[in-house]
């Protein structure tokens, strides 16, 4: 389906279910997609961070992709990570999501490698010419250790490289300044980028990045409420910033529930993704909350804490 | 003077005019003393980072302490910055600051060394004990090279060690955790720390800030054009979130004369500090527009560009 | 052919010519495979990042091995590198690679993810579990972000699951600790850990790796000057530490071609790739120098400089 | 007394003992400079972050050195640490120094700000020019976060700037380079920089840094046992590299005292203070194992730990 420029609203990261050897659990994920659109969600991006991307084979990314595409069956569109160290790598990737039908591609800065600036916008130019779908780029230092900086940004926006921004650097103030120059809250769609699309990735500040003219979200804690930041979506869209607030707040005490896997033990990334996993399971969406090796599962005890979380948040567990 | 509880506003910090051999100038100081309060300040922070306090010996903080001391005259609370590498070090100028007659504190976590979080607990539990003044945890990555966690301003919050936060890390989502774990942006008084002050030193998302529930802000640029952030504020403070917007957007274009000095030639402190003081000395509120050794000076293009962007954000230069 | 426990000696991280249009360019390869085997080195590492593997897709990371390893026609070992982000897309890399015929496996912890020692330390263990190959661990924190410590390596060398560390970490320290630990330097292959190899990758101070213990080393310079590496590594083994030193020294000034490319214009990893290449193309041991997209290539001028820099190290350009 | 140039040998980072309540231990400084001195150390190294300088007031850093230079009493050249965040506040700690008589001063580059290489280099030549008395630059990422690039150090070598570098970057392999440039292991005093001297502050690979050329040690670990640091150095000077090596594998081992105090618990910093002076204590050196506050104190297991370590290592405790 042909992207909205810009496009905007809730665009989930979506979780890949697995079962108990890692496989990917087909019939889960599906039940996710529909879990996602029934909230509401004005968009899908499959094989993110969120996705485990970084732990699926080549076969397993396919599988994947192909199971969101086949799930949303054109009700919303399904923008595909194409997350790999450089240029040739990311290509094949981009290629076969192209094959599989995706709507758009999600692509990061080089990782592993040292790249200079004039190097990543090469990689960008790059794999917009060799793949006919709009390109986003994933901003993102915490994964590829570099940050894309506002004027790079801005210049890949102008030339027509980028359809879009994917910001999870978690540096606002730098986002800010990149919405200005583009013109500005109000005025940027009349701007030098028009349709250029901004999207946080910052799940816990949704109000302010819409309040500072961001187009949408890309939230990893929408796979358990999507309604939620559908919600909040909204209420910014029409103006009622202190109900928008009001949501966020909910939605960053939920968001607690990342920390219910103790960090001693385990990565933060292992934390988080149980916790989304365990949710869903409880939830009844998905069959397991299996996380992909090596990450160290959520004990028993995390998951009841993750449990009482939901409930507090008013999303009582149904197992 | 009592410091009110919570402190709100816009509490700038104020820059130290030096004359060409990098002594304080304390007429201009205390003219932009008088600029600021005239801008309807809330309160003033001596001392901290944007006051190149890393470049002044003992006797000159001494000097640029009191100076701002006499000039507020008790009209706005001033607080001021302890910038030290540990606490017996800190402890020094602490015992100055409250001789001479400074309304509260603000300290950094240990630099230069590495400190464990419980170390840096103890290092502010006991300056709150050893000097009898109202203390705020100054959390300032950039300089310190570590995070105050949430969880630990929290616990320093609760048991009455800290009055407050002043939060230069950048990291919106641990400070909205903050916020709601203490009882979010509407019940956070009533909370658990009722009067705890949560200022951002983030001066390009002050409107999100606030929205998320922050008391007010510490903005660098706020030494150049005072009154719109305190305009800013009053906005936010009134539930008019389009109109906090549009006055935070026209600051970022505004602020964006902070890389009039190129970078490839002088520090970013260097630029940004340069470029302030060009402002303030092109506004006539100081004498020159001197930083500091060993910064580089803006070279007179540099300086023109910033008095172009003051011009373009509708402040010309008088000179 | 079974893979001498030690590994000792001089292995260098074999580069991969490419043609005009970045395809692998068999032939040169196989001709440097010659080269460096000629030079008396004692294995060869296939697909290490000297490689430029974070920039091949799956299909050329296959032609290299199988053609380094039909070149090398078993007269050394040849240990393949298994780079990609986790555990699932390592396997993948490791099961084609033990299908080629590769005498070991060399991996890095997990990157772009953020992960936990533990389960670094199940990702090493499932490898070894997975394929039977003696399986090296590739720290090299520049490129993956985090350093594998002394004692978790000490606990995979004691178990058995690794059977050496090719470290690139720069840290002599804690190299030198971990070989104290597993015995010392004269006792080491009587210790814990009997047949454990250490390599260093650390090109510039290879006589220190030796003195203090280490069995070989892993040079991307030794691509460009292999007797060199070898004479060095005789001398130690000699105990002709002067000698050792002296050689070391001239490799030192050797190495100072990654200079030649502008820092302001290209990432270090592209000048420091492209002078490798710059310079075996100058030798006339691989037909072109061109590394790998996105990076950018060595101008004209640049190349030029290295080769003068092999003519002042008494290595004369053959074109 | 004048400096030699080169400065060579072995010039531990002293100490200073404290009493229980954060005073500095007087009498205990002045035998631990007697037991360095009867260790035939070949300098001290007074106010070095070994010292907890960070940790001290202006006051006590002032009674530390003059301590030292007393009980030295010109029978080793003393250095003087001048660690403070810029310029002007370095300039106040250097007049001091050089009014109790230091013989040379060692300063690191600016923190807590950020700094460009630029203004680095007129750091430390305003230094040199401001106070009559050889300056050693003081490479300590770790502590300062950035580091001093080869060419810089080159550049204020060659000039005159600096006598010397201590290099505590860890970075073995810049040293080396910079080694090289200025003429090489055996030919650098006879180069373009020829009275300049290099140590380095890496007390686990000393035996590496005189075989590539470095003029001596300040070792951490030699405040416990400098006669053994002088063995190693005499070794290396000698050309006996298998003795050298064998001395700093024991000193390796040594060295896992720092290990004592629990990681989970405390600061590295304060775990390796401690342990240095819970073994100086337990020698009968000084009085107490006290390390400056906010540092957590080694609990007494770990002092035990520290006591059997020493008992291995041949230094029975007498208490």
């Amino acid at each position: 389906m042909a992207l909205p420029a810009p496009l905007h609203g809730v665009i989930p990261p979506v979780c890949t279910p697995l079962g108990p050897r890692g496989e990917i659990d087909t019939a889960s994920l599906a039940r996710l997609v529909d879990h996602l659109i029934d909230g509401g969600v004005h968009g899908l991006f499959a094989l993110g961070s969120t996705s485990e991307v970084a732990y699926l084979t080549d076969a397993q990314r396919g599988t994947a992709l192909e199971t969101v595409l086949k799930a949303a069956d054109g009700r919303v569109p399904v923008l595909a990570g194409v997350i790999d160290t450089t240029t040739p790598r990311v290509l094949d990737h981009a290629r076969t999501a192209a094959a599989l039908g995706a709507d758009a591609l999600v692509a990061t800065a080089p990782f592993y490698t040292r790249t200079h600036p004039r190097e990543i916008a090469a990689h960008f130019r790059h794999l917009r010419t060799a793949v006919d779908l709009p390109l986003f780029a994933y901003d993102i230092p915490v994964a590829v250790h570099s940050k894309l900086s506002p004027s790079l940004v801005r210049e890949l926006a102008e030339d027509g490289t980028l359809a879009g921004l994917k910001d999870s650097s978690g540096d606002e103030g730098s986002l800010r300044r990149l919405i200005v120059e583009l013109g500005g809250r109000t005025a940027r769609h009349t701007g030098p980028a028009p349709g250029f699309t901004v999207l946080t990735g910052s799940e816990l500040t949704v109000d302010a990045a819409l309040l500072a003219g961001a187009d949408g979200v890309v939230p990893g804690l929408g796979n358990v409420d999507p309604a939620a930041y559908v919600r909040l979506y909204d209420a910014g869209r029409s103006g009622d910033w202190e109900q928008a607030a009001a949501e966020q707040e909910r939605l960053v005490g939920l968001f607690s529930m990342v920390d219910a896997g103790p960090e001693a033990e385990m990565g933060r990334s292992s934390s988080a993704l149980g916790a989304f996993k365990a949710a869903l399971h409880l939830l009844g969406v998905i069959d397991g909350g299996t996380t992909a090796f090596p990450q160290r599962p959520l004990s028993e005890e995390a998951a009841a804490e993750v449990g009482r979380r939901l409930s507090a948040a008013g999303l009582p567990p149904v197992r």
